[in-house]
């Protein structure tokens, strides 16, 4: 090759040149498993300053390993680092900014940091390229944020580098891709090493994505957070799960959903296998799902109302109760479960009739948020599956029936239908606060933090219904932003909201449908009783499971 | 295990145990490479009657040995298959549904086979599920349309079953998720099969993902459906692409976005490194794409302006230029590209500023649609690429601007940017016709299929820029329906919406700023010469590419 030849060809492979000057230096010319004692000063060589290095931060299998072995890089030798984090979820994800080490961050959530994020933030330490949704923060991977370096988490590998996820494969693809085809350094540390491929349960990622494992000093830190313990479902969550059921789930004929974390989703769930039942509505609604494998959602597979779930990651416990129910849910060759973030998040926005959750604080206008002031919690993936995909195109009765009607047949056929985005809350939250507010304290947030926008998780225009216990508002059926308010108000109980509702309003509103209380949907107060719940404790959901939910221990009263 | 445990474990099972025996019909117990001339009785072995079937019909991949060999079923044996096909496109997909041996069928797109498709319907040989986006299709494969089998195309697999897709991945790794983690049946046919997996150039499925192999009889077929030689750019083309690049680009500082295909495009990619040169733009805009690899886009990346492209699929005769720029486009660990038509699709939704492309037709509110009369087309991308993605929570500059200002600062607080979405069009399309009439095909051709919704691509609301050979009419400023049908009438030219226009309106439009014409805009039509391209014609783009870009013959004049 001629030298303007080799200029020529170097021109292009810029990125190709750094990853060979790095693997060269860290003379891992005999394989690709890294010592585990010598992690530290490894990531100091494959790692540049300045090198956008993607981490994960899941929710239920973190990197942190690496994350630790990370943060003890020497500060001198690598700094600025530009950090992407789906989820920061652990103390040393924050300490690599106070540390100097990392300068820059784009994550999507922010659970238990989000105090200490804050305050680093407005000490100069961290700077924040943006707050995203899982899957933005994915797609821009492969356009804007083209990573240097990925650091992921499996269960185990092979000295070949194939990797075995295990139940909680989660984000783990969509971050590699990004890495292993851009001649990134894809770093992934495992529980296990094993010789061979056919050694390992199963591949999740192939070896030839994969540059590097490494064996972690303890097995990745897992934690139950969509674990929600019926006895602490309250006779009002009762209420407003039956009135799910009846005034939206069976009104609406929905047959596929996603359903958030909480307590209210919860009764919904444990409500399925008895006043579900008691409807007929077993096989004609709530069939298909996506969700984390919550162990509430067990009696209504035992009783056969499930016909599929499909996970973004996996849940604690779960692990063989979903292994020997596959017909429900995905399961690879080995039995075990196969989530996939992604892929979940494009389901629950493209495939599903509705969307149920629940918030902290909503405004006049139904705009909604989790963001409270002193605390930077990012969005996760609810603004994803709580807005209308516009790009859909494939209809469903649910779906059809969100239309506005009109006069002119034209005009109907251009009219889209919407999916339904249910905000499930009660009038009040624990300790008192109203949930509905003159204003998000998240727009306070934004004028704080100089960001442009305020973080709103649900934009009112979105959400179709609005369920509290006292009663639910079909917002789809608004004329307009003035009657979208009086619907709010006319089911926002004694707060300043609910009080300023003008009551002549609010019996047009009833005699309408356009608000129904309990009474109007034949729902009796007093019926809404614990023990309408399939389940009262975790003991019975271990029960339901033949044993085969095996809850953590501190969910235990046994 | 008891007898009642055994019908316990059963009745949780039935995907698997139902696989099991097809396998074991199949007496494949010696391997998973299924000997070519036997596939016939293979498929009316592992597919049973009424089966959901995903079968991969691609834009540039086609598993038609598969489906040439499903077509020869005995439909005796085997009928009434539910197919999913992202892209109708060979005719053997029809004639699965004309010999009786599918009854249905779920769909994204429908190109050359759109004509008889309708004809099928019209006979009722042939159900139509849904017509989806190819997103939305791919998210209800983990829904609702959970396959029973899955037949893709490869380049080349191992004897394990690990599979290198080639450069046209496309959408395999989505469909073959679906069935691998649902105890479905996975089917990949290859170019070729080689003995190890290190004498693949790279794995881009798993083996544990896939049930078998089978050596095809010749290679899948593949079509330069991306190709727009430059020498059928004509002036008119030139000027609106000044005109994209001046009034839009420029104006909202454009980093990221998707290009529809079309000489109108295309004209842009080619005047980037002249026009836009000369406006001193390199490096300022137009940096990130969500692109298939056009080969109209190689002078823009051989003068600097490309960084970066993540690919849809591939495209015909640039393999060998893509390879030899890896800082630009994404490729393997071998070498060659990689393609992914889930996540480009998400990232031209999710994490892009712009996107531009054509239509047939447009009504006067802005609702456009390429469905005529008689064809039953299908959606392909356009609608997602096509809509303001309402779970974006990130912002860009462009983003932003998008926004209505407002005088309330928390109201400003709490209103979203949109994605910018341009329609580039003529008033006139070839023949004659015009882009802008009363009412779209798509309305007439919803009443005659007894759809629920007219087929429309893109959306009046989603539109906020109107680019016409008259001007640009900046729709995300229109202050309701009624000023968005004054400034779709005052570029449309001739057309009868352009000539109903009012002339006073029209200057009004135009002295505000919401409408620009070329004179507006400091373009002169005379300056609109096929002069400015970079290329004019396909001779020149393969000089551009150093002769690594190879055009297929039929492009080839010299």
């Amino acid at each position: 090759m001629k030298n303007n030849d080799i200029a020529e060809k170097n021109r292009w492979q810029k990125r190709r040149a750094a990853k060979r000057a790095k693997l060269a230096a860290a003379g891992m010319a005999d394989g690709i498993v890294v010592p585990s004692e010598k992690t530290v000063s490894f990531l100091e060589t494959v790692i540049a300053s300045g090198d956008r290095v993607v981490l994960e931060g899941n929710n239920q299998k973190q990197a942190d390993f690496l994350s630790r072995s990370l943060a003890q890089a020497d500060p001198g030798r690598l700094n600025n680092l530009h950090m992407v984090i789906p989820s920061i979820s652990r103390p040393e994800h924050l300490d690599l900014f106070e540390k100097g080490i990392a300068r820059k961050v784009d994550f999507s959530y922010c659970g238990t940091q989000s105090l200490r994020m804050s305050q680093l933030l407005e000490d100069g330490l961290l700077e924040v390229g943006a707050i995203h949704t899982y899957i933005e923060l994915y797609a821009r991977l492969f356009i804007d944020l083209i990573p240097n370096v990925v650091l992921c988490a499996g269960f185990a590998a092979d000295r070949h580098g194939n990797i075995y996820t295990g139940p909680s494969t989660e984000d783990s693809p969509a971050l590699i891709e990004a890495a292993a085809f851009s001649d990134g350094i894809v770093i992934v540390q495992v529980n296990e090493l094993v010789e061979e491929t056919a050694d390992l349960p199963r591949v999740d990622i192939p070896a030839s994505w994969v540059d590097f494992v490494v064996v972690a000093d303890r097995p990745f830190y897992i934690e139950p957070l969509f674990t929600r313990d019926p006895k602490h479902i309250k006779p009002v969550h009762v209420l407003m799960g039956m009135m799910a059921i009846k005034g939206i789930y069976l009104r609406h004929q929905v047959q596929s959903l996603n359903h958030g974390i909480g307590f209210n989703t919860a009764a919904i769930e444990l409500l399925l296998p008895t006043y579900g039942e008691s409807l007929g509505l077993k096989g004609k609604i709530c069939r298909h799902w996506a969700l984390n494998p919550h162990p509430t959602l067990i009696p209504a597979v035992e009783s056969g109302w499930v016909e599929s779930v499909h996970c973004f990651g996996t849940e604690l416990g779960m692990e063989d109760y979903v292994a020997a129910r596959p017909d429900i849910f995905f399961t690879g060759k080995d039995g075990s479960l196969r989530s996939n973030r992604l892929l979940c998040q494009l389901a629950g926005q493209y495939a599903v009739d509705l969307f149920i959750g629940s918030t902290l604080q909503m405004d006049g206008s139904g705009h909604s948020s989790t963001v409270t002031k002193g605390r930077l919690s990012g969005f996760g993936g609810a603004p994803n599956m709580g807005h209308d995909p516009g790009g859909r195109r494939h209809s469903s009765r649910a779906w059809l029936e969100m239309r506005r009607p009109s006069e002119n047949e034209a005009e109907t056929y251009l009219s889209r239908g919407k999916k339904l985005v249910v905000q499930m809350v009660e009038t009040f939250q624990e300790g008192g606060r109203p949930t509905f507010v003159p204003e998000l304290d998240a727009v306070d947030v934004a004028r704080h933090a100089g960001m442009p926008l305020a973080p709103v998780m649900v934009y009112g225009e979105d959400v179709t219904h609005l369920l509290t216990e006292e009663g639910i508002a079909y917002l789809y059926r608004a004329d307009g932003l003035r009657e979208r308010q009086n619907m709010i108000a006319a089911v926002a109980g004694v707060t300043d909201t609910g009080l300023a509702q003008d009551p002549a309003e609010t019996r047009r509103l009833r005699s309408k449908g356009l608000v129904a209380f309990p009474e109007d949907l034949g729902i009796s107060r007093t019926e809404a009783t614990r023990g309408l719940l399939a389940a009262k404790n975790i003991a019975d959901l271990a029960e339901w499971s033949g044993g085969l939910y095996r809850p953590p221990v501190k969910f235990r009263s046994w």
